[in-house]
């Protein structure tokens, strides 16, 4: 990618000293203005098509033991303003190439009483803001500890949000439609409970926040480039409706240890009259520095299915013996201890996953619970609680990768880590190495329950950087990662292509944990997927678990058409189809569409979007002319109306419509569904019926002369 | 050793559940009695010669939510006694052969209550009594948290005490002498300023604890086998003069997690009416497992020289530039630097030192200050503080190690961690293969600082397994460690023989840090080394450090013959000649006594002992029929009178007598001495005077026929 930068438009031009400054994206539809307020204090506001979306917001850190914060008292001593234009081609993604151009207008700041400079750089896009902190070298601004980022958005009026509560220590919240009003009055029921949660403000929510204007803008606030820095929450001042960064701290209350030169995340603005724009937005990845993987052949995207849902689920055991009451690695010996009988990742089991994943197309199969550990891995701050190598005895790690490979399948494997993170850390060389010696190339990672470390939660700056540490790691031993529980994506993977997946968000598994809400995947695409791919693990064919897990009484909210829209609509280069075998063999016509859909995509068409409601997304598979279509809908039954223009003209294709049945509905009727076959061309139409938390997939095969 | 154990005497018999049971001591000069309290509170008392030592003390543990804690409420459901003796050798030590022979109390503790057990462990040594807490496999005590440990220690009167402040992050105070009741009124004084430091009350000390009776008995406290656990002070109940546990906390107050099975570290009281027996006792030897290194013909004592005095006094710096205002590994380009001209570790110094050790029969050289971030290590909460393989541009690793092997001296590694424990365990493995790549086959570590962990402090149960993890992680190494500023030692040298050396309190460089108290050393032995030996870094000449570092105005407060009794009165199997090979060159005579004098024993006899006063030490070096004889003597000018009792009778020995000049003192005249050459046969006697701060010392080499 480097000779696309030198080729990229570079026009410097140094103005005078001046108080304000605007700056226009490439497109003129967004107008930034930089002013510096009386008191010395930077603000910024934007403008989109003449419409006022974020009204002067102040900007600047309040510093811990340090006389002076970086508030206010500055001037204005440099301005420089450049113009830049490239296209890189991702590794995976939703669409082949991505155009990276913007307006940037970079200030330099002086602090006269301090003589301290900060630069705020600004790069405006055709869709959206990006701006974040710098702190160049200097004699008096070396190192310094953040008490908290100031940085405000001051919204235009009480409007709508798709929200979760503000939490330290979880991300796994159902999505709250308010008014801003009225987030304080909800944040309490929007909590449900996690195994480790710990929230700060009753107006304290969490990024991407998706939001809504009377007037009908959407907007969407976030940050990328989340490297060394700790996560950026947003706190609401619901007087002013003015929303102000609140950063993770440290048991010590410390918000982040800052060497110069160094400089924050970017801080993210998206913003359109068209929801569908939102979802097509590259601006995050855009913020983001070029892939730093020299050789990324070994990065494959890849659709797996596993032992994972049965456990979730409760009709099977992570663990391996109800003998011990503790386990002491190296000392307990499980090859005396008799088996509980309910251990899901034993020989036979796994090679049935490996057997219908060779027989039905699927690249991996992830085996959870194969490592001893698990009878007491959860909730005893245990610090050496996994060694991330030693299987349990009815697991055969070369046997099974030696079937696996003779059946074309990789093993996934799996490193939870309990939230102790010394421990992974001090294991991790090993583990790796211990992946790439019996055939591994991607790994799971999980930090579920509270982090065993003094003082750290889930997304303080120290536990930012271990996240990046085992992705960085990982890359060196050829290993992509899929990071469960750790912190939100901001769009590393364009960096780091290697990380494949988090999941940082409320997946799949709630629906065993008693549900979650059916316009949820209408709403992840708007706030969680923004920063990256998300591994939600669709692909549920059995709503009722109480029909093979009989203390479940959990109900997956969602129909089988809904489920199979999901691998359209929630983008990822790695798909699990979740549910067992034997329920894909009930239902095989549906099952079709999860063996044939792709998991690498070279164009992308959001064809309707509206929050909450509903999304229509058509991708072209890479390296073919095939077309695959999800659609998925919310609480109201909907006919979704598209048209096929995006179709090679003149080409002819048939398109297999997996459709909710007439009567279907999530709760009452989730398995009611057709699969029909038509001719479509770049001119035809479809009026679609989705059902209330259901939806439809199509697959289109241009037809073979 | 493991033959010995089974030929050790093993006779159990179990008893009648009773509330009082007394044990002997194997000489029968001791006698301990547990009693359980009308409550069901544990507790315990000790006897020597008919002498009460501690009065009934009570015995529990305090739990962390838990509905009831370990304190009280128990029934004696269990009690088994057992005699035990074996003789051991340990890898290197005072002694060749140590006997390790006590009887054996084990009372299982019921609480109806919660059916939970707990056994206490007593063992009765000729000197001394152990004891500790074990938690056995159960159901109802699995994991829990401890709160406080509750063991305490109840003294017969308001006795003299050797003390340093209880703190969480240093140990490197001067020791105070006082009556117990006088504690809290110069606790305050008694804090003299460190780097980092946590003190938690104002009666709270540290172990080893020295104390002396107004009749004339001496005891010391402390523990031995400190592991997954964490430190423990002393708190003192000035009132009743009752010493209870304090154990180091984590940032949220958490003072253990347990998991059972598991026990407590060691309590140990060595008692003796002779001063000489507590320096002598291998109690808190005896306590640890035996040595866990199958292979240890690498574990080798060694005296060394090296670059490290001359940054403590000021004259160099570890650093190699002033230009960077900071310094980030891997970015900063240091070979474009202009050095700063003062940098300690370069080539050409180097060679120096390892010149002077090659020429002078020393082993070792180490060199601080040799690898790139010591611009800005420290004070910054900085985490990539150090990388531990990348050298400044002045210091050639391969080729420096390439000269000292031609010399036939052994490179010693040093790794500062600056406190930044995640960063030194990141790097760990590559830092130790990097030694072994380049001949180095030990390492100086430290933990100068705050710990940068958040919530950690020097002494909490989540650093000690961390310096536990080093040690270990060496020894797969082949690695001697030889740790400072980690928590004091307790023994653990007997099952990991590569631990070598500890700091753990205050040492010479405290003589450049404004200067230590004249009978600091003669403290030391009875207090600190009670646990393992210290790399105290002796042998300084020039007392003036003005002479050739300017801007130190500090004074070494000890006489050239002082300094050269340290060799012998502080044992270690590590040896520094501290001072520049010039102030070596200056006095030839009495750097002789260095050069001969060995760093490993076959027999050491403790020939007068008081604490704060006077220590004089004969051993004979191991696998010789040569003997040196060590005598530090306090405040006040003293006549030391021994005899050669210990020489083999019919042999004749030239005895080469380091002593004070006649007007020698350890501010006023320190440099005076005089070097003597005497016959001496094991019938011969000496009454020779040590100045104030001063000493002698003497080899004592067989006349060959």
């Amino acid at each position: 990618m480097k000779h696309l930068l030198y080729t990229a438009l570079f026009c410097f031009l140094v103005l005078q000293s001046v108080n304000s400054q605007q700056l226009k994206s490439p497109n003129g539809k967004f107008i930034m203005e930089f002013t510096l307020q009386k008191d010395g204090t930077p603000s910024y506001s934007l403008n989109y098509k003449d419409k006022t979306v974020i009204k002067p917001s102040k900007l600047g850190l309040e510093l811990k033991d340090d006389k002076k914060s970086l508030l206010n008292d500055f001037t204005v001593i440099d301005t420089k303003t450049n113009s830049f234009d490239e296209t890189w081609k991702p590794v995976w993604g939703e669409v082949e190439s991505i155009r990276n151009q913007y307006n940037e207008l970079a200030i330099t700041l002086n602090q006269k009483e301090t003589d301290r400079q900060i630069i705020i750089r600004f790069r405006l896009f055709n869709d959206g803001l990006g701006f974040r902190y710098e702190f160049p070298t200097q004699k008096n601004l070396v190192y310094f500890v953040i008490k908290e980022e100031r940085t405000q958005f001051a919204m235009t009026g009480d409007h709508t949000a798709f929200w979760i509560p503000g939490d330290y220590d979880t991300q796994e919240y159902d999505y709250t439609t308010s008014k801003l009003s009225e987030i304080r009055g909800l944040a309490e029921k929007a909590k449900t409970e996690n195994l480790s949660q710990t929230s700060f403000s009753p107006t304290g929510v969490q990024t991407s926040l998706m939001l809504k204007t009377a007037d009908g803008l959407y907007i969407n606030l976030h940050e990328a480039a989340l490297i060394n820095y700790s996560c950026m929450h947003l706190n609401l001042d619901d007087k002013n409706m003015v929303f102000e960064s609140w950063l993770t701290p440290d048991e010590k209350g410390v918000k982040g240890y800052i060497q110069a030169p160094a400089h924050s995340p970017w801080r993210t603005i998206i913003v359109s009259d068209d929801a569908r724009e939102i979802l097509a937005s590259k601006m995050t990845l855009n913020l983001n520095d070029p892939c730093k993987i020299e050789d990324t052949s070994w990065i494959k995207p890849i659709k797996y299915v596993g032992v994972w849902w049965e456990m979730i689920s409760g009709k099977s055991s992570w663990s391996y013996t109800d003998e011990f009451p503790s386990v002491q690695l190296g000392v307990t010996d499980f090859s005396k201890a008799k088996p509980s009988g309910t251990h899901g990742a034993n020989n036979a089991n796994v090679k049935k996953y490996i057997d219908f994943a060779a027989a039905n197309g699927f690249g991996g199969v992830l085996v959870e619970g194969w490592n001893e550990g698990w009878e007491d891995w959860f909730g005893h701050y245990k610090d050496y609680v996994f060694d991330f190598v030693t299987p349990y005895p009815d697991f055969d790690v070369k046997g099974l990768h030696e079937y696996a490979k003779s059946k074309g399948v990789k093993m996934i494997m799996h490193h939870e880590t309990s939230g102790s993170v010394r421990n992974y850390e001090r294991h991790m060389d090993k583990a790796y190495q211990f992946m790439k010696d019996n055939g591994y190339d991607a790994v799971k990672s999980g930090y579920v329950g509270s982090i065993i470390s003094n003082g750290d939660n889930h997304y303080n700056q120290f536990m930012v950087n271990h996240y990046q540490y085992a992705v960085e790691k990982a890359a060196e031993y050829k290993i992509m990662v899929n990071a469960h529980e750790a912190v939100r994506p901001t769009g590393i993977c364009r960096t780091y292509p290697n990380l494949i997946g988090n999941e940082a968000a409320r997946g799949t598994e709630y629906q065993a944990f008693g549900g979650s809400k059916p316009n949820h995947v209408t709403l992840l695409p708007f706030t969680r997927l923004i920063g990256g791919p998300m591994d939600y693990t669709p692909g549920i064919f059995e709503m009722d678990l109480s029909k093979f897990s009989p203390n479940n009484k959990s109900h997956v909210n969602s129909t089988i058409a809904n489920q199979l829209a999901l691998y359209v609509t929630l983008y990822s280069p790695l798909q699990m189809a979740a549910d067992f075998p034997e329920h894909y063999n009930k239902f095989p016509d549906a099952f079709q569409f999860i063996k044939d859909v792709a998991v690498d995509w070279s164009e992308s068409n959001y064809l309707e979007a509206e929050p909450g409601q509903y999304i229509t997304v058509a991708r072209k598979a890479k390296g073919t002319n095939n077309w695959f279509i999800g659609n998925v809908n919310g609480y109201e039954p909907r006919t979704s109306n598209i048209n096929f223009a995006f179709l090679e003209k003149g080409k002819k294709y048939t398109a297999t419509i997996y459709a909710d049945g007439k009567e279907a509905n999530y709760k009452t009727n989730p398995q009611a569904y057709n699969v029909r076959k038509i001719q479509v061309t770049n001119t035809s139409k479809l009026s679609q019926l989705s059902a209330a938390g259901g939806g439809y997939a199509i697959s289109i095969i241009e037809n073979k002369k």
